[in-house]
Protein backbone atom coordinates (compact mmCIF):
# COMPACT_ATOMS: atom_id res chain seq x y z
CA UNK A 1 0.00 0.00 0.00
CA UNK A 2 1.62 3.46 -1.15
CA UNK A 3 0.79 6.88 0.77
CA UNK A 4 -0.97 7.80 -1.43
CA UNK A 5 -3.96 4.73 -1.50
CA UNK A 6 -3.92 5.07 2.29
CA UNK A 7 -4.89 8.79 1.47
CA UNK A 8 -7.84 7.38 -0.96
CA UNK A 9 -8.43 5.00 1.71
CA UNK A 10 -8.81 7.41 4.56
CA UNK A 11 -10.90 10.53 2.44
CA UNK A 12 -13.32 7.82 0.86
CA UNK A 13 -14.05 5.61 4.30
CA UNK A 14 -14.17 8.41 6.98
CA UNK A 15 -16.33 11.45 6.01
CA UNK A 16 -14.38 13.84 8.44
CA UNK A 17 -11.27 13.57 6.75
CA UNK A 18 -12.94 15.51 3.92
CA UNK A 19 -13.96 17.73 6.13
CA UNK A 20 -10.45 18.30 7.57
CA UNK A 21 -9.02 18.05 4.13
CA UNK A 22 -6.73 15.33 5.09
CA UNK A 23 -3.56 14.81 3.30
CA UNK A 24 -0.99 11.85 4.12
CA UNK A 25 2.48 12.87 3.35
CA UNK A 26 5.56 10.16 3.44
CA UNK A 27 5.72 7.18 5.17
CA UNK A 28 9.65 6.34 5.59
CA UNK A 29 9.22 2.59 7.43
CA UNK A 30 9.45 4.10 11.25
CA UNK A 31 6.84 7.27 11.00
CA UNK A 32 3.89 8.94 9.07
CA UNK A 33 3.20 11.76 8.63
CA UNK A 34 -0.65 13.41 8.02
CA UNK A 35 -1.22 16.83 7.29
CA UNK A 36 -4.70 19.32 7.64
CA UNK A 37 -4.66 22.88 6.62
CA UNK A 38 -5.67 25.52 9.53
CA UNK A 39 -8.73 26.66 7.59
CA UNK A 40 -11.35 23.93 7.97
CA UNK A 41 -9.71 22.81 11.53
CA UNK A 42 -9.82 26.32 13.54
CA UNK A 43 -11.77 26.53 16.75
CA UNK A 44 -13.65 29.34 18.56
CA UNK A 45 -10.29 31.51 19.35
CA UNK A 46 -9.36 31.18 15.51
CA UNK A 47 -6.63 28.23 16.71
CA UNK A 48 -6.53 24.64 15.61
CA UNK A 49 -9.65 22.85 17.60
CA UNK A 50 -9.10 20.21 19.94
CA UNK A 51 -11.17 17.99 17.87
CA UNK A 52 -8.74 18.18 14.54
CA UNK A 53 -5.76 17.77 16.48
CA UNK A 54 -7.24 14.40 18.67
CA UNK A 55 -8.50 13.29 14.76
CA UNK A 56 -4.89 14.36 13.05
CA UNK A 57 -3.24 12.21 15.91
CA UNK A 58 -5.40 9.36 16.22
CA UNK A 59 -5.35 8.93 11.62
CA UNK A 60 -1.52 9.45 11.94
CA UNK A 61 -1.33 6.19 14.40
CA UNK A 62 -3.89 4.43 12.88
CA UNK A 63 -2.30 4.93 9.12
CA UNK A 64 1.46 4.05 10.54
CA UNK A 65 -0.45 0.60 11.61
CA UNK A 66 -2.22 0.02 8.96
CA UNK A 67 0.43 0.71 6.50
CA UNK A 68 2.84 -1.43 8.28
CA UNK A 69 0.81 -4.35 8.93
CA UNK A 70 -0.61 -3.73 4.76
CA UNK A 71 3.46 -3.82 3.53
CA UNK A 72 4.12 -6.94 5.33
CA UNK A 73 1.06 -8.55 3.38
CA UNK A 74 -1.34 -8.72 6.49
CA UNK A 75 -5.22 -7.61 6.27
CA UNK A 76 -6.50 -6.01 9.53
CA UNK A 77 -8.87 -4.15 11.01
CA UNK A 78 -7.24 -1.59 13.38
CA UNK A 79 -9.42 0.21 16.54
CA UNK A 80 -7.86 2.15 18.76
CA UNK A 81 -8.31 1.51 22.41
CA UNK A 82 -7.58 4.31 24.43
CA UNK A 83 -5.24 7.66 24.28
CA UNK A 84 -3.86 10.75 26.46
CA UNK A 85 -3.31 14.08 24.71
CA UNK A 86 -1.77 16.81 26.13
CA UNK A 87 -2.14 20.16 24.36
CA UNK A 88 0.94 22.26 25.63
CA UNK A 89 0.49 24.96 23.35
CA UNK A 90 -2.02 26.55 20.14
CA UNK A 91 -1.10 25.74 16.87
CA UNK A 92 -1.94 29.11 14.28
CA UNK A 93 -0.74 27.24 11.22
CA UNK A 94 -1.31 24.09 9.20
CA UNK A 95 -1.53 21.33 11.44
CA UNK A 96 1.42 18.38 10.84
CA UNK A 97 1.55 15.00 12.60
CA UNK A 98 4.19 12.68 12.78
CA UNK A 99 3.24 9.37 14.80
CA UNK A 100 5.95 5.99 15.23
CA UNK A 101 5.55 3.40 17.76
CA UNK A 102 5.65 4.33 21.54
CA UNK A 103 9.60 4.20 22.43
CA UNK A 104 8.89 0.83 24.55
CA UNK A 105 6.63 -0.69 21.56
CA UNK A 106 8.70 -1.07 17.92
CA UNK A 107 7.02 -1.61 14.70
CA UNK A 108 8.43 -4.65 13.36
CA UNK A 109 7.69 -6.32 16.83
CA UNK A 110 4.36 -5.70 16.46
CA UNK A 111 4.33 -6.91 12.68
CA UNK A 112 5.55 -10.44 14.15
CA UNK A 113 3.14 -10.54 17.12
CA UNK A 114 0.39 -10.44 14.33
CA UNK A 115 1.86 -12.52 11.85
CA UNK A 116 1.98 -15.17 15.03
CA UNK A 117 -0.68 -14.74 16.72
CA UNK A 118 -3.23 -12.56 13.88
CA UNK A 119 -3.77 -10.47 16.56
CA UNK A 120 -1.78 -7.87 18.03
CA UNK A 121 -1.20 -4.14 20.52
CA UNK A 122 0.77 -1.68 19.12
CA UNK A 123 1.51 1.70 21.52
CA UNK A 124 2.17 4.53 19.98
CA UNK A 125 2.99 8.35 19.70
CA UNK A 126 2.28 11.30 17.46
CA UNK A 127 3.37 14.57 18.10
CA UNK A 128 1.80 17.69 16.46
CA UNK A 129 4.69 21.22 16.13
CA UNK A 130 3.77 24.32 16.25
CA UNK A 131 7.64 25.54 14.50
CA UNK A 132 10.50 24.36 16.90
CA UNK A 133 7.75 23.99 19.96
CA UNK A 134 6.17 20.55 21.11
CA UNK A 135 2.32 21.66 20.65
CA UNK A 136 0.40 18.67 21.19
CA UNK A 137 1.31 14.86 21.86
CA UNK A 138 -0.57 11.87 22.12
CA UNK A 139 0.17 8.60 23.51
CA UNK A 140 -2.01 6.21 22.52
CA UNK A 141 -2.93 1.94 22.00
CA UNK A 142 -4.31 0.29 19.33
CA UNK A 143 -5.26 -3.53 18.56
CA UNK A 144 -5.41 -5.03 15.07
CA UNK A 145 -7.31 -8.10 14.39
CA UNK A 146 -7.25 -10.29 11.41
CA UNK A 147 -9.84 -9.37 9.21
CA UNK A 148 -12.53 -12.38 8.92
CA UNK B 1 -26.35 31.67 27.09
CA UNK B 2 -29.02 29.49 25.80
CA UNK B 3 -28.53 25.88 24.45
CA UNK B 4 -29.55 27.15 21.10
CA UNK B 5 -27.33 30.18 21.41
CA UNK B 6 -24.59 27.43 22.05
CA UNK B 7 -25.03 25.44 19.47
CA UNK B 8 -25.23 28.65 17.01
CA UNK B 9 -21.67 29.59 18.47
CA UNK B 10 -20.18 25.86 17.81
CA UNK B 11 -21.46 25.71 13.96
CA UNK B 12 -20.62 29.44 13.08
CA UNK B 13 -16.89 29.19 14.94
CA UNK B 14 -16.00 25.67 14.73
CA UNK B 15 -16.35 24.75 11.02
CA UNK B 16 -16.15 21.04 11.87
CA UNK B 17 -18.97 21.12 13.75
CA UNK B 18 -21.40 21.43 10.36
CA UNK B 19 -19.16 18.46 9.03
CA UNK B 20 -20.08 16.45 12.01
CA UNK B 21 -23.90 18.00 12.00
CA UNK B 22 -23.63 18.51 16.02
CA UNK B 23 -26.43 19.27 17.64
CA UNK B 24 -27.08 20.39 21.70
CA UNK B 25 -29.18 18.95 23.94
CA UNK B 26 -30.11 19.97 27.09
CA UNK B 27 -28.37 21.82 30.29
CA UNK B 28 -29.83 20.50 33.60
CA UNK B 29 -26.97 22.94 35.53
CA UNK B 30 -24.49 19.70 36.28
CA UNK B 31 -24.42 18.03 32.83
CA UNK B 32 -24.78 19.05 28.65
CA UNK B 33 -25.29 16.54 26.35
CA UNK B 34 -24.17 16.85 22.63
CA UNK B 35 -25.43 14.94 19.72
CA UNK B 36 -24.09 13.96 16.35
CA UNK B 37 -25.72 11.54 13.86
CA UNK B 38 -23.47 8.47 12.77
CA UNK B 39 -23.67 8.95 8.78
CA UNK B 40 -21.24 11.98 8.71
CA UNK B 41 -19.10 10.23 11.16
CA UNK B 42 -18.42 7.10 10.58
CA UNK B 43 -15.01 5.24 9.82
CA UNK B 44 -13.79 2.48 7.76
CA UNK B 45 -15.78 0.20 9.64
CA UNK B 46 -19.27 1.51 9.37
CA UNK B 47 -18.98 2.42 13.70
CA UNK B 48 -18.29 6.28 14.88
CA UNK B 49 -14.51 7.30 13.88
CA UNK B 50 -12.38 7.80 17.26
CA UNK B 51 -11.71 11.46 16.12
CA UNK B 52 -15.59 12.26 16.15
CA UNK B 53 -16.32 10.62 19.55
CA UNK B 54 -12.95 12.40 20.90
CA UNK B 55 -14.21 15.82 19.08
CA UNK B 56 -17.47 15.81 20.49
CA UNK B 57 -16.37 14.61 24.25
CA UNK B 58 -14.05 17.46 24.39
CA UNK B 59 -16.79 19.83 23.09
CA UNK B 60 -19.79 18.95 25.31
CA UNK B 61 -16.81 19.87 28.17
CA UNK B 62 -16.02 22.31 26.79
CA UNK B 63 -19.87 23.75 26.24
CA UNK B 64 -20.55 22.37 29.83
CA UNK B 65 -17.80 24.55 31.04
CA UNK B 66 -18.63 27.95 28.88
CA UNK B 67 -22.42 27.97 29.43
CA UNK B 68 -22.10 27.85 33.10
CA UNK B 69 -19.42 30.65 33.26
CA UNK B 70 -21.56 32.36 30.43
CA UNK B 71 -24.71 31.88 32.89
CA UNK B 72 -22.86 32.99 35.91
CA UNK B 73 -22.17 36.27 34.35
CA UNK B 74 -18.26 35.78 32.78
CA UNK B 75 -16.89 36.36 30.05
CA UNK B 76 -14.14 33.73 29.18
CA UNK B 77 -11.91 31.98 26.52
CA UNK B 78 -11.96 28.09 27.43
CA UNK B 79 -9.06 25.65 26.59
CA UNK B 80 -8.79 21.80 26.78
CA UNK B 81 -5.07 20.73 28.65
CA UNK B 82 -5.06 16.98 28.69
CA UNK B 83 -7.55 14.42 27.91
CA UNK B 84 -7.78 10.72 28.64
CA UNK B 85 -9.68 8.75 26.45
CA UNK B 86 -10.99 4.68 26.78
CA UNK B 87 -12.76 3.24 23.56
CA UNK B 88 -14.29 0.46 25.10
CA UNK B 89 -16.75 -0.25 22.77
CA UNK B 90 -17.73 0.92 19.11
CA UNK B 91 -20.91 3.22 18.62
CA UNK B 92 -23.58 2.18 15.84
CA UNK B 93 -26.09 4.77 16.45
CA UNK B 94 -26.34 8.73 16.96
CA UNK B 95 -23.54 9.58 19.21
CA UNK B 96 -24.80 11.21 22.23
CA UNK B 97 -22.03 12.43 24.81
CA UNK B 98 -23.02 13.88 28.13
CA UNK B 99 -20.72 15.81 30.15
CA UNK B 100 -20.19 16.61 33.45
CA UNK B 101 -17.42 18.12 36.31
CA UNK B 102 -15.33 14.86 37.60
CA UNK B 103 -16.33 13.65 41.04
CA UNK B 104 -13.12 15.48 42.63
CA UNK B 105 -14.48 19.07 41.36
CA UNK B 106 -17.53 20.83 40.66
CA UNK B 107 -19.37 23.50 38.78
CA UNK B 108 -19.89 25.61 41.37
CA UNK B 109 -16.47 25.42 42.75
CA UNK B 110 -15.33 26.38 39.11
CA UNK B 111 -17.02 29.45 39.16
CA UNK B 112 -15.94 30.47 42.36
CA UNK B 113 -12.79 30.19 41.77
CA UNK B 114 -13.07 32.07 38.44
CA UNK B 115 -14.94 34.65 40.00
CA UNK B 116 -11.94 35.08 42.44
CA UNK B 117 -8.90 35.07 40.43
CA UNK B 118 -10.27 35.95 36.50
CA UNK B 119 -8.48 32.22 35.75
CA UNK B 120 -9.90 28.61 37.33
CA UNK B 121 -9.14 24.70 35.93
CA UNK B 122 -11.96 22.78 35.71
CA UNK B 123 -11.38 18.20 35.69
CA UNK B 124 -14.53 16.75 33.62
CA UNK B 125 -16.04 13.75 32.51
CA UNK B 126 -17.82 12.86 29.49
CA UNK B 127 -19.15 9.42 28.18
CA UNK B 128 -20.91 7.94 25.02
CA UNK B 129 -22.99 5.44 25.70
CA UNK B 130 -24.39 3.15 23.21
CA UNK B 131 -27.78 1.87 24.47
CA UNK B 132 -26.58 0.93 28.22
CA UNK B 133 -23.56 0.15 27.48
CA UNK B 134 -20.37 2.68 27.85
CA UNK B 135 -18.51 3.00 24.65
CA UNK B 136 -16.39 5.65 25.10
CA UNK B 137 -15.34 7.95 28.48
CA UNK B 138 -12.75 10.86 28.07
CA UNK B 139 -11.98 12.59 31.18
CA UNK B 140 -9.77 15.78 30.75
CA UNK B 141 -8.53 19.31 32.53
CA UNK B 142 -9.64 22.42 31.14
CA UNK B 143 -8.95 26.11 32.12
CA UNK B 144 -10.72 29.01 31.39
CA UNK B 145 -9.10 32.77 31.54
CA UNK B 146 -10.90 36.12 31.37
CA UNK B 147 -11.26 37.34 28.10
CA UNK B 148 -8.89 40.78 27.54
Amino acid sequence: MTEAELETELLTTIPLTNAMALRVGACDGTSLQLMAPLAPNINDKGCAFGGSLASLLTLACWGLARLTLSRAGHQADIYVQDSQLSYFAPVWSEVIAIASAAPDDSLHAFVDRFAQRGKARLSMVADVCEGSTLATRMTARFVALRKP
